[in-house]
């Protein structure tokens, strides 16, 4: 029988109905044996609520208050569930951040957990009890509660599930797992069985908005299994693990990713000297300003041309800083694109393989799109292109790297790493 | 300068504008140079909008749990009035109850406080800050959240009050102090600016609903000095502290106070042996109905007649018990009367003074209002009288007592012990 950590979020907590619902599900997993620790987000609503009451007195809330007051959304739910789940007839006991107790450093608002005391749960699940966990919330070593912030829940359910070493950490949401692009974009996108972290952190960096990355990050540091599913439809999600050689073979690309969210600058006419990218870059990151891609080329008279990419309701006041660089530097101007668009290919698979990056260039090119900026890691390759074009891009490269169709072969021994039935 | 422990309930923290004008409140104490701790309650209707969510999932939440949920109604209180605090400019800090430590045995949902780790308060005090704490919760040996149950705020200021050796435990309620009665039943009714924490104790179970018992007894207990004030008015309220022989004249009579809430039975020819007395109440007792006065006539024929009062809604009931206790005594019948009241003068100064039962049924007779029952206390004679002439009685022992009248020179020597001018 194995050990889960199960995490659901504000929507599937949303009303005492789903909370019963939940309930219902958990407590099937008990009764099949499993040990199950539940970690839970406030109800969908409540945090707004709390800021909103907040907001009413003070647009500057101490951050430590801000802590005291929000992680109350949590602790209705957990008692709540609790009694849901005793109601079935199924042993439960609720634990706040402070109580379990998760402790964090002292950055209110945004903490991070430095150590899990999981002996209060591990003694209620000898004892037969499902454990609820307050997501989002922690507690410093002056006894001071934190939260830790956006996305703090799938946090907390993982570095549970590692300092538990539970089989697998299990999250809910509404999506029924991770696809290998949107698929309100292309209508044959399809469910992964299977990705590893490296790959999710790339999908979830460039916009999958599915897992918060912080959680695949902790989650793949202490290779704690993750898996995706849907806290409403039944299906076994996708599952989230380290890369493992011996029993899959990788297929080249697992998804698309895109993102309309940036808009790009370059400032052409750079003296070509030791030094100019940091005067560039500084002071776009002095004001705060975070840049994604950057790309430099190489130019005539010792000149050259500097491209980056920022956040889209950035891209004025990263404008207004790099005019100025540009007059300090002697460069020659500085132009600017909101309308762009940016496609990455994503998979592990691609190390091994040649001819990827090809293999993308010519399907954007047989659609007549063109590319603006190319950047590349290991596992990803991403391009900038006219926004405009972008569902077309999505749908050729989901197309040309053969996304739409089942990987029988490659989807069959993978199932042989699943705990249900495949699809 | 004091140490004071203030106490806001619901309704004076029932909207984030309310917070705000306690904030301004509290800060106009610092800003004289007081330390100030703050007990708060739940935001007014958010206890029964949390209690409200458990019963939509079922009829009997497990205890823990419940005290898991309600506990979060204080602490967003106390993180609000902290915000606000902070906005005017005013050091504040928040703790819950298991952040104090407040230690409380491990009866959930009517904990007991047990001790009071008082260490954090005085530290933050030392500092210059305002410490803001959630009323009404605990945390036991186990690390679990207790709730001290009804009126549980009080008891948590009081005790507070009593750990750190405060000056004075404040209770701003809705009304301005202790009355002499009812103002609603008699016009002439005047705020007391002392009363002794017996007589308080008398006024409370008799029907004053302005402090709760328990907070009462355990102040009487530490000897804290309590007032009670408006949270909306200016003025100095009501004094309660421990009698004090040598700088107060007492009044005979400090109050008059009554209750329509209860009904009498009477069991008549019950054989007159030992042990009777006992059989009539042990099943009332055991069907978990609380009695209030209980009277016995010497009766003839070595018969007895018994008389008791219980609350209105446990009539019926109690008479049902009766009537099968009757059958077994072989008792001649039962009797009962729904449409009674009692009516109680209460003043420690009746301990020295003779004739006060006289002077009360002088009053009563001269009205010719018939008295049912009495029954007495060393500072408290109750009577028990038909309903419809409540007020009229009430009227009429406020004039006897000259409880209408201003006590010139006793208040003139009462108004040293006050802090704030007199009115």
């Amino acid at each position: 029988m194995a050990l889960y950590v199960q995490k659901f979020g504000g929507t599937s907590v949303g009303t005492t109905e789903r909370i019963e619902a939940i309930a219902e599900k958990v407590f099937g997993f008990r009764k099949a044996g499993h040990d199950i620790v539940v970690v839970v987000s406030a109800m969908s609503g409540e945090t707004n609520r709390l800021i909103g009451l907040a907001s009413n007195i003070t647009d500057e809330p101490g951050q430590r208050e801000m802590d005291v007051l929000l992680s109350t959304g949590e602790q209705v739910t957990i008692a709540l569930l609790s009694m849901a789940l005793q109601k079935l007839g199924c042993e439960a006991r609720s634990y706040t951040g402070s109580q379990v107790r998760i402790l964090t450093d002292r950055a209110h608002t945004k903490a991070r957990i430095q150590h899990i005391d999981e002996q209060h749960v591990r003694e209620d699940l000898n004892a037969g009890r499902v454990v609820v966990v307050a997501g989002f919330q922690g507690v410093n070593d002056l006894g001071d509660i934190t939260t830790l912030g956006r996305g703090g829940s799938d946090t907390t359910a993982v570095a549970l599930a590692a300092a538990l070493k539970a089989d697998e950490c299990q999250i809910y949401t509404d999506v029924d797992g991770v696809y290998t692009t949107d698929p309100r974009v292309v209508d044959s996108a399809r469910r992964l069985n299977h990705i590893t972290f490296e790959e999710m952190l790339e999908m979830a960096s460039l916009g999958s908005k599915v897992l918060q990355i912080r959680a695949v990050e902790f989650a793949g540091k202490y290779n704690v299994p993750l898996r995706v599913l849907s806290s409403f439809q039944e299906g076994e999600g996708t599952l989230i693990t380290m890369e493992d050689d011996s029993t899959m073979e990788q297929p080249v690309v697992s998804g698309i990713a895109f993102n309309r969210d940036e808009a790009k600058l370059t400032i052409s006419g750079v003296p070509d000297t030791p030094g100019s990218a940091l005067r560039i870059l500084k002071p776009i990151s002095d004001a705060n300003i975070e840049v994604d891609m950057i790309v430099q080329n190489v130019g005539e008279d010792d000149r050259t041309a500097f491209t980056f990419t920022v956040l889209r309701h950035d891209f004025k006041r990263a404008g207004d800083v790099l005019r100025s660089v540009a007059a300090e530097l002697g460069a020659r101007e500085v132009i600017g694109n909101e309308k762009i668009a940016k496609v990455s290919i994503v998979g592990v698979g691609m190390r091994s393989h040649a001819g990827v990056a090809t293999k993308m260039f010519e399907a954007l090119s047989n659609e007549g799109i063109n590319i603006q900026m190319i950047s590349t890691s290991e596992i990803k390759i991403s391009v900038v292109i006219d926004e405009k074009y972008l569902e077309l891009a999505v749908r050729a490269l989901h197309s040309a790297f053969e996304l739409d169709k089942p990987l029988v072969e490659v989807e069959a021994r993978r199932n042989g790493l699943m705990p249900a039935a495949s699809s």
